[in-house]
């Protein structure tokens, strides 16, 4: 086998430039009429007849004959017991990790989701009060996509956000059950754990069944099926964002060891076929040079034919005239993963306006952010980073305004609004500004 | 004429009050596959043709014949224009609630929208910096339901968050022009505005035209058409919720005079048929007086056929055995708005978990939260308050993890990302952490 990975070369002073670059980051998420279709019957199945249905499809598709519900439920006992059966090193990395993400969404609890309030000149109280979610469903995929870092990702945001019940699913394919997708569960502090998957799972999840209970949003990546449920039941649930390909893109100056950045690139890359990894670099010469250790390093990775598919099918090394040009480039891509390698990180970095996350500096792999370094690593794909963010606690809470007018304050304000509701035909908002006028 | 208005009275105590409230509640948003499929194809075709068909649909919709589209754009000119038409009461009403809005909201940025950042004890720096979107793209209804509230409520918070552009989309049904509308365009500061609507100007928004410039983010409300459009323009453009019906609840200790919570029952119900009105109150007595005042006053609203039929269909005064209860049901409803209309607010909003918007106190009423208060109008609705939020900055905003390992935190980090990322068979991530070992 003679593996090759040569990502597309590009130069932004070539005048071809602007239409082999929309090219390459063309990507589309076009809906499939099928999946969609059935989607919407299993969802209405498992809504009409509960854990039934649901057995009967993770039967289906799962070729698991359970006698009833309970036999599709972990108990906290099972989930301890996985922990418990890993090697020292995996359950220490664990709880390390877990503690980092756990730290760092502390930190962000604090900065951005406390309740606040203030009050005006005429006493009047205007404010958010900020409160957890009751109860959130974790979808977490099963098979060969089974991270048990996600896990942790999607339930210490929930955890620290202070909601009550944590509801887990995971699909286990004839019954194989991944113990480091068990352990972070228990690590993570999940509340309720079934071995149920698919549209069924989202189904569940959403209209709540005999067994299973209805939760306030469900979070977590899954395959299309899973996706189109989770776009479906949007309304009755809130959902996270539905996750296109992962991507990376890095911005380097050249002073990164060029071994470095094309393990970063494979990083990606060896997530699927449909992964981006993308290098932006103003010198032509270092580009040679990462294109070489990519050459050197590929016949080392067991992973080697999926990374060498992406980078064929998806990666881009693209040359720029300047540093600047790549931070414009980069914000027009606003990639998932931004890599600032360079000595320099923080001159650029105010440059860079729409990523998930950025990464800054050459010590800074994508790898360390995504597994411990205590950020979240769910982010936003596909340049919806434009208006997006990261899974974060935030997205475990929700925030009601606050309004208490004062006697007096009723005096200012009355006037105002019975204006404006005039203005718009309402006159019972009108009137009921009216009648607390003194 | 002889219009009643007899919400229906249930009690908590009697053995069908289950039934009978889940029947009240019920509201379905079901799609209707005639309007998705004309929606797709408006779409599909904006995204083609762009302008032209942009131009096509607004000659047959809104029955406007532009010789081209700068025929439908409104110059920041015709904008003040309209501001300075208006009897001088309206223009400082409205400068008045933009003001209020704007401090509001410039309180909620500081609370919850900066960035923030620490370094842990390794070096290493953790945080999040919080961006505003570039364009976004606000939806104002023509024709009856048009709002001037709902400019500022919308372009406010975009505002205050740093959007530098903000493109608004109002239809002229036949030319005509709703002249606050416009003014409240011109005080809230959007950049542009055209006499576009329905599912073509949300294509136009979200896909860009020649002349339509493509947004980040479209907000604010419409019909079932624009309704469906913004569903489906999810993920290539971010979304605002999409709004059901409006609702108040009232919980009253019988401390306030009733023909104010008659009037705030009134204020919602007069938005349309399906809004719906709920009183929860421990008092029997109160109830009738309410119910006394809701006769009394109902001839006396100009509004008063779609107050009747409102409160007739969907309202309800529901007698709970304490007050601790009606919290509770509240909190099972979780209300667009939630007035606590007692003369001790502060102790019932704590066992409030669920609202949009809370009003304290019997001074707020629901109207003056609408126009003026400060706090946003755009609230969560049909039970969404379980898991999302009032429009506020921090949708006009998002936010990009920032990260960077120090030399020392990546060997603490590498062990740990190594382990992991073995244990998901992800060996480039691993590699890429071994790399940076020293």
């Amino acid at each position: 086998m003679n593996l090759q990975a040569k990502p597309l070369r590009l130069s932004t002073d070539s005048p071809d430039f602007e239409a082999q670059f929309k090219a390459r980051l063309h990507w589309s998420a076009d809906t499939d009429a099928a999946i969609e279709q059935r989607v919407a019957e299993i969802l209405a199945d498992v809504q009409s007849r509960g854990d039934e249905a649901v057995m009967a499809y993770t039967a289906r598709f799962d070729r698991l004959d359970a006698k009833n519900m309970q036999a599709l439920e972990l108990g906290a006992d099972e989930l301890r017991a996985a922990f418990e059966s890993l090697p020292p090193a995996q359950r220490s990395a664990l709880e390390n990790a877990a503690q980092r993400v756990r730290s760092y969404h502390e930190a962000q609890k604090k900065a951005c989701g406390e309740s606040w309030s203030y009050r005006d000149a005429d006493g009047s109280l205007l404010g958010q009060k900020v409160t957890p979610l009751d109860r959130v469903g974790i979808y977490v995929p099963g098979g060969k996509a089974a991270y048990p870092s996600s896990v942790l990702m999607n339930a210490i945001p929930a955890h620290v956000a202070g909601v009550s019940e944590i509801i887990m699913v995971v699909p286990t394919p004839g019954g194989e059950r991944n113990p480091l997708v068990l352990a972070a569960a228990h690590v993570a502090g999940v509340s309720r754990a079934f071995t149920i998957g698919g549209a069924q799972a989202i189904g569940a999840l959403a209209y709540g069944t005999a067994t299973v209970p209805a939760v306030d949003k469900i979070t977590g990546p899954g395959n299309a099926y899973v996706a189109a449920a989770k776009r479906r039941v949007f309304g009755t649930v809130g959902i996270d964002m539905i996750a296109g390909p992962s991507e990376i893109l890095v911005l380097a100056d050249g002073t990164t060891p060029p071994d470095w950045v094309a393990m970063d690139l494979f990083s990606q890359a060896e997530h699927d076929e449909l992964a981006q990894s993308i290098l932006l670099c103003p010198e032509p010469a270092y580009i040679d040079r990462v294109q070489a250790e990519i050459d050197r390093l590929l016949p080392t990775m067991p992973r080697a034919e999926i990374i060498a598919a992406s980078l064929n099918g998806r990666g881009a090394l693209i040359h720029t005239r300047t540093m600047q040009e790549a931070c414009e480039i980069s914000n027009r891509i606003a990639p998932e993963h931004l890599e600032v390698s360079s000595n320099e990180p923080h001159r650029w970095e105010p440059l860079l306006r729409h990523a998930g996350a950025i990464f800054l500096g050459s010590y800074t792999s994508e790898s360390l952010g995504d597994y411990c370094a205590g950020p979240n690593h769910v982010l936003p794909t596909s340049g919806t980073a434009r208006f997006s963010s990261p899974l974060g606690v935030y997205d475990f809470q929700k925030r009601s305004s606050l309004i208490e007018v004062s006697a007096a304050g009723a005096q200012v304000l009355g006037p105002v609004a019975v204006i404006l509701a005039e203005g718009e035909g309402l006159q019972a908002h009108a009137e009921a500004a009216r009648l607390r006028l003194g």
